[in-house]
């Protein structure tokens, strides 16, 4: 029982902290969206891509364990990006996310969080975005919906990524849709391919649309 | 600073717990293998292809968030097998592995351990297992050995699955095989596809002669 009060009082403080975080971007005109995924599913490459696509300067914070590799990344774009290494744990609290936000030079757009790759703890810890998107990925198999569903359930939307790979795998697109739909019966779900650009005019569209409605309600 | 601490005590606890699993699986004379990889990396397709061209006996312990689609893969090839759902957490924890011994049917054999699909946390809890199993994938990219350095650091032997899938993505195996050497440089390293049975023969010989030297050493 105690394990479990002191989890309560961690999910407390860090949603303290994420309500402070999404103060913090309204003010500058931030729309800031949580990506979330496994290892190696394409967040960088996803994000490259969607980046190149949009219309609204984009910046972005990134996690991981260790390492800088996805953030000179987009440093090589150009992309404002701030790199949070969280030393050993699996997800981004919100407190790094507020320490991001104080160093990153970004107002007036989309603001992407890549998260940690991992398909589990990130569903557990806001940060003060103004929504989750999940994105899983052809290789992977379809049954990731079943096996971890809090991520779905919680997504504003869905990326069905390397769709170019449909040939080579397979992959129960029915299967993987029911799933989802289970869970969050309106999500939008874009099958996209970061390689090819596939299917990213219809994702950009709706996020921008996003981003819009975002401006129009403050 | 009391967060450590509370850490430092959960992992205790379940060190304690993994010794006597230890203690239970030696006197059954079961070698455990815990297979740690990546959700969608073919950790369950992996190990029917592996069972399939062992000669020694197996069973295994399945670790999901939820579901028990692995479990019954499994099952349909009449091979023992417990599944463990951990309701939330992110990695199997040595409690759950010792409630599975209790429950599984199996002696004289390797047993493996299929953990929860995650590259982070299940690195850092021991089950009483004879060694770790890494297992990456071609599709995931090159660079997850720079990502998370933990399991690769504590690896036994790594697999790096989906090789038939070379040909269709952009893998620097150099890369992929520094970053491994530079944690570990003794490592083992199987290329196989668990899809064409590629590789299969020469890890099933490295598995059969870790199986022999644990029952010498007895």
């Amino acid at each position: 029982m105690e394990e479990i009060v002191i989890i309560k009082d961690v999910l407390e403080a860090n949603n303290n902290v994420a309500d402070i975080n999404k103060n913090i971007k309204d003010d500058r005109n931030i729309l800031m969206v949580n990506l979330i995924g496994a290892p190696g599913t394409g967040k960088t490459t996803f994000l490259l891509k969607a980046i190149e696509n949009l219309s609204i300067q984009c910046g972005v914070i990134e996690g991981d364990v260790t390492s800088d590799i996805d953030a000179k990344k987009m440093a090589e774009k150009n992309i404002p990006v701030v790199q949070i290494n969280t030393g050993g744990s699996c997800h981004l609290n919100a407190g790094s996310v507020n320490r991001a936000l104080e160093s990153i030079n970004f107002d007036n757009g989309i603001l992407f969080i890549e998260n940690v790759g991992n398909l589990i703890c990130p569903s557990g810890f806001e940060l003060g975005e103004d929504f989750k998107l999940a994105i899983a990925n052809v290789t992977e198999g379809d049954d990731k919906p079943y096996k971890y569903p809090l991520l779905f359930t919680k997504a504003k939307a869905v990326i069905l990524n390397k769709i170019d790979m449909i040939p080579y795998f397979e992959f129960d697109k029915k299967f993987f849709y029911d799933g989802i739909r289970a869970l969050n019966p309106d999500v939008p779900i874009f099958e996209v391919s970061s390689r090819t650009g596939e299917g990213f005019e219809e994702f950009v569209k709706w996020l921008e649309e996003q981003y819009k409605k975002f401006m129009e309600s403050k």
